[in-house]
């Protein structure tokens, strides 16, 4: 980005410090420098938008305050850390945002000594930044270092009934460690936020501003009650002044954290003076700051559904959004999977859809809406989900839980014990399984195959096109056991044939090839009949494909004629090497007794893999169609010439 | 067990609803059965003693008011089950209890239909509970049913802050299902319970009774400050006396649940009425009830740590406890870690470990005492431990995690983000990985191996003997990024040799043979150089014993001399079959092109293995002496006798 003369402020922010040298009307004069480059990158490209325009004025508040990185400021859930990057020293690199080679829209160690940890998944940020201020206090200790060092989380009210946010809180209540936990309240999670504590937030929100140290003595005084009253009148009065004058935060109090709040985060001055008294306070405390998503920039603030991640859009002359750019060109395997959830809804009144916070993410609105006693959105507490759908499915109903594979991960004990212990039939949808391309390594589904399959009792599945979902989805809710499905965040190809019946552990054997044969596991069948044709019109070389579809249990008969009868054997998933679909084949041939050295397994790398758009990063791994004709290439010995 | 005359009233307890023909005083004199009955075994075996000895009035009562199994009622963590076995018709098979082939020591859905979730570990009752009555009153709408169906959890305090009961009950509030809540609050988990709740719920203990519905308007009376006092003492006053007034529950009522309680668990009549009214209270409830871990016991009263779940144990005349049987010879693994912890402690001032409740199971006692700033005990909340330590290490600490392998898998989701993504030095020492015994399934520490070689910067170990435990550890501490080693819940035997440096991804050659060689991974250790032994001696076979230490990097050059070299490969391993060690293998012998056909893993099974002794348990999976001996006589092709 070049700095065009109407950044003034911004381009001369090269670390938090050059804060100091501004005075208040600079920094406020700041704030909107940090919005228009906000909305300037947000109209280019698909990114985090509403949240982050809804923390900039606690962003500067919090590095004017704060001495980062001397001081610990942790951005739980990260996708609102983009003006903490321009107040960082980021800002000349700002619009590479979310490019692979780019700045990732995460916080990232690797980028700057003032990201701490690479946060994607909710609400752990209690927990590092408590870590760290026990780790500190120990590290000042041995090394005789006199300063204090601060630790601030900064936590949505969307990550807050995240159960890891609550065994911080009572561990931290039990160390008594200096912590700022500051409660980003803006009412919504992606989605607006649902359970007991959003009711909870609700009235918080409304009541007068605690400060957790001394007490608005007339405040309580004008509410105390009147000698004379009815004791009734006299009970409910007094209950609710006090409750009242107790505070909207007590049930953070009750845990053992002193509340403060609620504070108006949009006040810079206010929020730098209150952050500069609560720097001084002692013990733990939460600071419930009060934002707008979207603030700044109306189109937003009205739709911060739509405006959570929007794709590029398009601005008249008075910055009304015209029109929001959206992908081409055939149905995304995650609108397949909910018109094949609502139809099963429709047949059979016993199925249940769950999700955990992703009801927009999923496109479960219509089934929110069209089922409203059937749909269950948890919020972001994945565990309890699972475990819900496993009672669910004891009572007999057919649970269907909905979920990201890079956070159904959080709830692995809960498949474990509540489901695949019980063997009870609750399906598990895993979205976005591989590679999801912009927002990087926390969200990549890479390792589900490998964590679903060592589950006893566990049919692990993934459809290879857009004619599999329907049927495979009506065969897991036919099932008396646990059974998932793992699909990619991209469009659906449909591979044109008779789609072969779906048959518990049955590969379809789409073509066959005395060269050699792909055994591919998910979304790469398309590429692989592709790569075959190539190899047939171009090498002269015949390779089969075969949609394994499942996973667990694999097909040991295919795996068998396979090694039998062709050449080479080229296993392609989009999961990590480490366990997965290709271990899984490796497994089934050793337990034949079988060569298996023909195989070679085309995976995603034991690494985390980088942000970037979803196909370079697929190509970059081979697994595009580019990748797998070269695989088959190369272990069909044809000599590869020396300019390619 | 046979039923000796003293037992009056147990032998004719087929089911709860034989409680509806007894009278109070039979009720009574019921609950002095079930403890004798429960001392009876508790002499005989190790067993869960004190937390059984305290709900035995709460079981009774629960079983008098609720009508089961039509009405839900799941037991959390499970090993306060034995009164509910009593009073649901398996008095007869009781003595059975933890053997293998007899009544699980957990409650089990195939012994009764009044067991309706194995569990075992911690919390995840109240997601059930709600998922059960959520999916029943979707079931009796859908079956035309009039009659309701009741949901209750049972819950101690010790599990109460494991995050996803927080994830529970906020959603319970939002469904306002009538649901109930039963806080077993014994002030204990395994050990004292710790944390801000503890504080809380040390304060709530000694609250007057609340119910929830009318209010004690005399005693609220008494409290209202006096006109005349000072503002100061008037705002102290009013405060602790509304928020006294307000009661222990508030946390509880703040979330959205009704609180009712405290009430004395031991006071039968007193919790049938109780639990009377409260059954019929709509909306999620939580009854708070104050038991005394090992009522009617009274060494188990004094030291209910120890009575936890004590070995056999002798009493004299008087019933006093005379001395409790321990396990014999040697130091088991568990002990020299704790072992090698303390010294690393000692030695580098760095080094911090990390536990979730495991203190007394994994030996750490001294280390509490002798390191109280180094030591951390965060309750049940293996999440929170895992990224606290993530914060710890970023600080610059060098912290260990030190948590049974199956309750690790709770903190999967923080393994990936806070400690392998981020690359931090953490180091997991994973207890009772492999088969524990007696606790059954939900206990086993079966596929540690399988989820842990998942994690990109991960390295994955398992000590081959109690030599290779001390270097281990320090080899993982001082290494730059993650860590794990795993090892049983058994002695650690000494394989007579002079032991290898341990070095990244090397195993340790013990010997070489022509006829085959066992790579094994962990314990099996000695069990594999005894079978080499007799191969030798009995067969003339030359087998080789390689302690393979490293799972993650595997020493590939190993497996490739093995196949090059040996006539038979075979891998060992106390982990599931499915993504173990034994496929880390087979992938680096595909990455290499090799004919792995003669490789053979001796691993669990891909199932769930059932409770028993821990030796019986692994003969049946072939993971002793015998069954690698065997082993490699079948794949060395020797005939065995028919009579074998």
């Amino acid at each position: 980005m070049s700095s065009p003369p109407d950044y003034r402020l911004l381009p001369g922010i090269a670390s938090p410090r050059d804060l100091d040298g501004l005075s208040r009307d600079e920094l406020l004069a700041l704030t909107d420098e940090i919005r228009r480059a906000l909305i300037g990158v947000m109209r280019q490209r698909p990114a985090h938008f509403a949240s982050n325009l809804g923390v900039v004025e606690l962003c500067v508040a919090l590095h004017k305050v704060f001495d980062s990185p001397r001081d610990r400021i942790i951005w739980d859930t990260g996708h609102q850390i983009y003006p903490h990057k321009l107040l960082t020293g980021r800002f000349a690199e700002f619009d590479t945002i979310r490019e692979r080679g780019g700045l990732m829209g995460y916080p990232n160690p690797a980028e700057s000594e003032h990201d701490l940890f690479m946060t994607g998944h909710a609400g752990a940020s209690v927990s590092t930044v408590l870590g760290l201020k026990a780790g500190d206090d120990l590290a000042r200790a041995i090394d005789g270092d006199p300063r204090d060092r601060k630790s601030v989380a900064v936590i949505g009210d969307g990550a807050l009934p995240s159960g890891i946010v609550f065994e911080a809180m009572n561990n931290a209540a039990e160390l008594k460690k200096d912590l700022l936990v500051v409660l980003n309240d803006n009412k919504m999670g992606i989605c607006p936020r649902v359970g007991g504590l959003a009711t909870y937030l609700d009235q918080a929100r409304s009541a007068p501003f605690y400060n957790g140290l001394k007490r608005d003595v007339s405040w309580l005084l004008n509410r105390l009650p009147v000698v004379g009253d009815s004791v009734e009148q006299v009970l409910a009065q007094a209950k609710d002044a006090v409750k009242t004058f107790l505070h909207g935060g007590m049930l953070f109090e009750e845990m053992g954290l002193r509340y403060i709040g609620p504070v108006d985060g949009h006040d810079l001055p206010g929020l730098i003076d209150k952050l500069t008294m609560v720097r001084e306070v002692s013990g733990p405390v939460l600071l419930h700051v009060l934002t707008e998503k979207g603030k700044g920039f109306d189109p937003a603030v009205e739709n911060p559904v739509k405006f959570h991640s929007p794709g590029p859009f398009d601005t008249d002359d008075d910055g009304c959004v015209v029109s929001i750019k959206t992908g081409s060109g055939g149905a995304a395997y995650t609108n397949l999977v909910s018109e094949s959830l609502a139809d099963a809804m429709t047949s059979d009144e016993r199925v249940a859809v769950l999700t955990a916070a992703m009801c927009a993410g999923n496109k479960l609105e219509k089934i929110r809406d069209d089922f409203p006693e059937r749909f269950f959105d948890v919020g972001i507490c994945e565990g309890h989900a699972v475990a819900f759908a496993g009672g669910m499915a004891k009572a007999g109903l057919k649970p269907v839980v909905d979920i990201y594979s890079t956070f159904l991960q959080r709830s692995f004990d809960q498949i474990f014990q509540e489901v695949a212990l019980q063997n009870l039939p609750v399906v598990f949808t895993l979205d976005r399984a591989g590679l999801v391309g912009p927002d990087g390594p926390t969200h990549h589904g890479m390792f589900d195959l490998s964590y679903m399959r060592t589950f006893p009792n566990m049919t692990v599945m993934a459809p290879g096109d857009a004619a599999d979902v329907g049927p495979m989805l009506r065969f897991a809710l036919a099932a008396n056991g646990p059974t998932s499905l793992r699909y990619p965040k991209c469009v659906a190809e449909a591979v044109e044939r008779v789609p072969a019946p779906i048959e518990q552990g049955k590969a379809e054997v789409y073509s066959w090839g005395e060269d050699g044969v792909f055994l591919v596991c998910g979304a790469q069948f398309a590429d692989a009949v592709r790569a075959a044709d190539r190899l047939r019109e171009e090498d002269g070389l015949e390779f089969g494909v075969v949609n394994m579809r499942f996973v667990k249990p694999v097909d040991a008969d295919v795996v068998e004629r396979a090694l039998a009868e062709c050449g080479r054997v080229i296993t392609v998933e989009e999961n990590s090497v480490a366990g997965g679909f290709g271990a899984a084949v490796l497994e089934a041939a050793a337990v034949r007794g079988l060569d298996a050295s023909k195989i070679k397994i085309v995976a995603l790398p034991d690494a985390f893999v980088e942000h970037g758009g979803r196909d370079e990063l697929l190509a970059s791994c081979g697994l595009d169609e580019d990748g797998l004709y070269e695989a088959a290439r190369d272990t069909a010995g044809v000599a590869v010439p020396a300019n390619l």
